[in-house]
């Protein structure tokens, strides 16, 4: 059997990120710079936060006036009023609000701490929201690489969430383009010739969590590329990852 | 900056193994046979399945009698009572039991699925337990394998677990030695000079999920090797991945 292997590199350089940057050319750029010759079926991850910014997701704390509810929530999470009032902007549901912790299901549906509203990583006075639609903003970035390098690439927005029980972030995908989020070995037989149940591996999450470990958080790696991955490409959006709130015990 | 690179490989070629097999011989030579130099700080992540076969942690449901309890519950979750008796063997505190669906606190303090009792990937008439205590397995193969080969290498026991909120199950680290499972980037500041909050990754966890993806579920490769991570080696348990029950908004 063929040994399988996977590489994952972090692409550099790119400069800071500005509102309308073309993220595609700064990415391919960054490619080049590194001098990687692209191929068929790379993945790239890219972080939410330049995407974000690339998208104008920025929000001016002075331009925001909290409500009544979101000072006293605030005053519970002790948080700034203005800031939970941009979270309380980009929740759709709040899941659990307990012990300072708020954790809201977002417009696309995610579950996550703060409905994904960043204040790290932006200038003070500002905090940074989930692109609109994540999906969208693979897909455009996978179309401007996809065209400048001539080969055919899958692309991840990640994002690093939270998890009941288990301690530490870890990146999960927001975005996917171009890729099966899901791999489902339903119907595959075990060795003993059983049929497997429940296993569908959430392949864009661990890739996203795979680039997470080159990328790091302080170390100016926003983007990086996987060669190796073995992936489907069915169904193409991230809300694929999102458990149905009916069939969800912890919703 | 030098470029951040990451390399994981599959080790094939393992036996079939069973109780009191020497997984750590079994694996030096299935990396040997592969032809790899092992390097200074490789990480190793190492199927649970192995793990718990080598370990004897296999049941023969025929011996199994279950309680009325058991067979009450099993009714309510569609499963084998005999496999519902081994569930409830290995569980510490019941989290959630719904919809067929049975989320358990283990004796280590893991919460998944069916108390992590696995009735895929054994002969039919078995399950397969959890090891005792992952953290020691990781240590032992470690040993074996760090003196086989004069380096120092690091071990993640690594299983399939469900999240709540999103689709698909992912690998996460239940056993480690060798590595920290969380790097700690608090008090790191980001580029405008704050401190970063709350900023904890589960490397480990990123790392057994980026295993999976060449270890796969059905390709046989129940070992894998990844070169290139920076981590440390302070609190090197998969406990620290637990989140304590009382910081935990979803137990």
């Amino acid at each position: 059997m063929r040994r399988p292997e996977l590489y994952i590199t972090g692409i550099t350089g790119l400069p800071e990120i500005s509102a309308d940057a073309s993220l595609g050319q700064l990415i391919a750029q960054g490619i080049r710079q590194a001098q990687i010759e692209l191929q068929e079926k790379d993945v790239l991850v890219v972080a939410q936060k330049i995407v974000s910014k690339a998208e104008g997701r920025t929000i001016r704390l002075d331009s925001v006036t909290p409500s009544a509810l979101a000072c006293r929530w605030a005053e519970a999470c002790q948080k700034d009023p203005r800031v939970m009032e941009v979270i309380l902007s980009q929740t759709q549901r709040i899941v659990r609000m307990d012990r300072g912790i708020l954790i809201a299901e977002t417009e696309h549906s995610f579950v996550c701490a703060n409905a994904g509203v960043d204040s790290s990583n932006s200038p003070p006075g500002e905090v940074l929201l989930l692109p609109r639609d994540p999906d969208a903003s693979a897909a455009r970035i996978r179309k401007e690489l996809s065209e400048g390098f001539g080969v055919t690439l899958a692309v991840i927005i990640s994002d690093s969430f939270g998890r009941p029980w288990r301690q530490g972030q870890v990146d999960v995908a927001i975005g996917v383009a171009g890729l099966d989020p899901l791999l489902d070995y339903r119907g595959f037989r075990d060795r003993f010739g059983r049929q497997m149940e429940a296993t569908v591996i959430a392949v864009a999450d661990e890739l996203a969590g795979a680039a997470e470990l080159v990328m790091g958080k302080t170390s100016e790696v926003p983007v990086a590329l996987i060669r190796g991955v073995y992936f489907q490409s069915l169904n193409e959006s991230a809300r694929a990852l999102v458990r149905p709130a009916e069939e969800d015990l912890f919703r």
